[in-house]
């Protein structure tokens, strides 16, 4: 475990390593807070915005150009973030990891969004737990919820590049594939098109990716939107849009497949016959201030592991 | 394209390459030759055996360790190659990429290997083209064939990190989902720990990886087989053994999954539900000697590309 | 097709075979209508009641024991017909055939469950268009609206006996397997024991089936209530419950599933690795008063059946 | 439990009733025999032909059309079998319930084949155990068998009507749906087409089926077989051939499903997430012999059971 000053020393440097390699391209650099493991444990507004406070004290000194409330599950606890970062005035950004259902009080997405914009977010949206396609409809929920309220915002979408139907509110940690098992869901490049295209004709204009995500789903982001954008990726050097590339293979049947609308149309298999397509979430039922969630200051002991183990098997 | 100076010299740069990497371990470089668009076009045994002489010349050039002739569909092919490359003194290792059917000629896998072993090879096995499981049968099959042809050899396996279950002879090259929307498919570290054992009691001792390998799944190959190997990979510091990090985590459930049984046992969803487990190959019944498999001076063109589109849809 | 009078002479028929029967044990008969092709093509209020008039006389001539208004897609028909059967003071129950996002006019569930109540139905419930807990679900819709409107009533289910986990709102005739291709989606009497528990604890005491339902389905319902009714149902005599019967099979693993909890745990494969688990509904979004819904004089002719299919194509 | 004159008794009356129906049409009426527990009990040749003797006894008295040896998973007793049934002088048809792996000693399907022929076959099949496509497989290789031998034979196919990808040797008795969750493996009519056409084509000419059949599917056969009979079958009447009947639904775009080629290529779905498509079978490798076969004079007693269930638990 770390100690606070070890941590201010590692955002430090990190914030180096990103500022250095932003200046490669024409990219900026952002701070990120997220939620605490004192929320969980009830702790109060001022205890939890002191831990943002120090987080956010090595992002000014290290003046990134923006700043990040991220992965929430609780939009309260995101407002105090935003409270907090907005004091810099730096333009802030704030993400819930919250589905189509709202946060795990229950608030509605439209209600979130509102309440963010209304603490000094100028970007609000959702990041990780969910698939692209869920997170742009939740997204789709917060827009339409800002504009009820007649206020105005940016929308931005970071989802799991996991397919993730089967999730319950609380997301994929949930499911039991989690977190070693999760590669029959991994989306392809053609999944990460529609997405893209799907985000931006939602009116999402910050369009990235969380976990699972690798360069080439990116790429495939970045290419979905070259129109727009103006320009390919750099990556497209290396290979041929929509698989023109299979063009010189040699199997004939393999070069039928260089074209758009075979790849659009195909419902790929998961050569996995005995397991299902659907988990059921584990999730039992506890958040915030369920004792199950308390900040420990020892590891997990074995006495407690075994009495967990001996539940999720009853289950 | 390259010119034959060409692929000289970046043979020579991979040579150097591979060189300075086995280096910071304990590790040896091997020069590898594959399966010819001219044997598929039927040109001559001399002439064949021409092209792989021409890389030979590199890899002797730069001293390597070991040969390997890989990818070989048709055993004739396997065996020149096997010729030409044991006349260096060097150990010779052979994979071919068939599944338990055998060759594109009919040829059993028993009979493959008793072949092989015949041209020289101290190594046998398949690469590519078929799952791990599958590809630990086939070798079997070639096991048994050496053996009761009274011979003796080493066995390797370089299966891909793709389930295939539904392939016929001639691979993953044929299933719809190739190259482009393989995801689906991705073996988990744990069935790679499956794969580990078999192969290992298949009496294998060369046992890796192909495409779709990354890093963590040869990691999970060299921690199932540590209690040979009498140590764990380096790479085995950055996690606890079976899922066991996960006693940290904030969520009872997710600690509840820090064991072997749980990983073991789970059947993990595709989160695909509108996609089915198996497809059916392409494949158009074609091998060497075919008119659509011979080696063209010129890229595809529109016009037989259209063909081939138009053939696609009809099947 | 039959005029008026026929239609009259099958009605009358109808209802004295079903008072034979019913006369064989303790059971009521009831007369039934459902949704109009004239409601659907814009028919008056007035016209569409008439209908209902025609058909009510024959129920009332035969002195059935109660009416029941049943399979409409829009409440407002429903109304209608409830306004009319209730007009002879025999008892009136009225299922609509939605689902839990409520009518085709978008009118939720607990309203249409109010609506009805509030028109003279004794009970109400839906039947039809989806699975049973699907259905289950919508009833605990209707019973909580009607709760909430301080009104009362009794409830009543007759679902398919098909899992139709990815219908929209207009249900199972719009998935591409309706009707001839619906055999992977056939409950198994484990799955309808289940479905008599969850709706008899939902505090529906009409519980039955619809499209899909064999004798051996009624009969696991019936089973599966024999606590709460006192007795089981005459065609356990047939067979041993929970599998029981399986205790003198000759192979010892297949004695090994005569018990409640392998039954109740199996997760049944559908033994079709090629097909999806989930379908895409059709559903072109048009519903009442929309040209292609009007009522024809005469059947299809070719030519409108040859623009379906371009259109079913493209789609 | 029956005994031997009672027995007689049922079987009488079994001939009288097969005999009533056939003469409503223009059937034959078989007497059929089937495996014994005493052959998996290693009881003799003569006691085993023994009781097909007194089986015999009652249909030679109400003298049937022609016998059939029924359901046998080991060849040895099937011509047993034959053996007694071809001293009557009567037509014999012989069906072992195998698949293309053979019979439960090894034996292959096309030496089976011979060795019934030889012992006074005139019929030669496979029945029950494994779905049409597997078994019209099987019994082509059984008639490669017999016509490599230089014999001739008619041959005769009745599959079960449930798909079967995932069983062993063994078939259908050891999948874990066997015989109480079977409903997601049901046949389509319009797999009974293709599997009519296959076994057709195959040059079966005897093509019925077993377990799992219902009326409409033996019309589907029928129907496709249609051109080859001169004539539909009479239930035929009630519907239109391949779904032409829905060219009156209301909804436009189910009347697009009234045609072959929609029917002919769809791939149903399960409506079943949360299920695999395939299943490990069961079977714990026991056959002809083992103890756990051993017929036993009473029923299975609470302690073997209990000891089934622990031992069904573990594996």
């Amino acid at each position: 475990m770390f100690n606070s000053s070890q941590g201010q020393q590692i955002n430090e440097a990190a914030c180096d390593l990103a500022r250095e390699v932003a200046n490669e391209g024409d990219a900026l650099v952002a701070g990120g807070v997220s939620q605490t493991p004192s929320y969980l444990s009830c702790k109060s507004e001022s205890e939890v915005k002191a831990i943002f406070q120090t987080q956010l004290d090595v992002f000014i000194k290290k003046d990134v150009d923006f700043l990040i409330a991220e992965y929430f599950e609780h939009v309260e606890e995101a407002e105090w973030a935003v409270q907090v970062l907005q004091t810099t005035g730096k333009p802030v950004a704030a993400t819930l990891c919250i589905g189509p259902e709202g946060d795990l009080n229950g608030v509605s997405a439209g209600d979130c969004a509102v309440r963010l914009v209304k603490a000094g977010a100028k970007i609000v949206g959702v990041n990780c737990h969910f698939d692209p396609m869920t997170c742009v409809k939740t997204v789709k929920l917060m827009k339409e919820g800002v504009e009820r309220a007649g206020l105005t915002a940016h929308y931005m979408v970071q989802p799991l590049a996991y397919h993730t139907p089967d999730c319950n509110c609380q997301g994929f940690i949930d499911l039991p594939e989690f977190p070693f098992a999760l590669e029959p869901r991994i989306l392809t490049r053609w999944d990460m098109h529609k997405y893209a295209r799907e985000a931006y004709n939602a009116g999402i204009r910050y369009i990235g990716g969380c976990c699972g995500f690798e360069p080439y789903h990116i790429r495939a982001v970045a290419e979905e939107l070259a129109p727009e954008r103006g320009f390919l990726p750099a990556a497209s050097e290396k290979h041929g849009n929509w698989g023109s590339g299979l063009e010189m293979h040699t199997k004939p049947w393999v070069r039928a497949r260089a074209r758009r609308d075979y790849w659009e149309q195909l419902k790929p298999a998961s050569g996995r016959p005995k397991c299902p397509s659907m988990s059921s979430p584990d999730g039992w039922g506890v958040t915030k201030g369920h004792a199950d969630l308390m900040q420990q200051k020892e590891a997990t002991t074995e006495d407690q592991l075994k009495q967990l183990f001996e539940k999720a098997k009853a289950s």
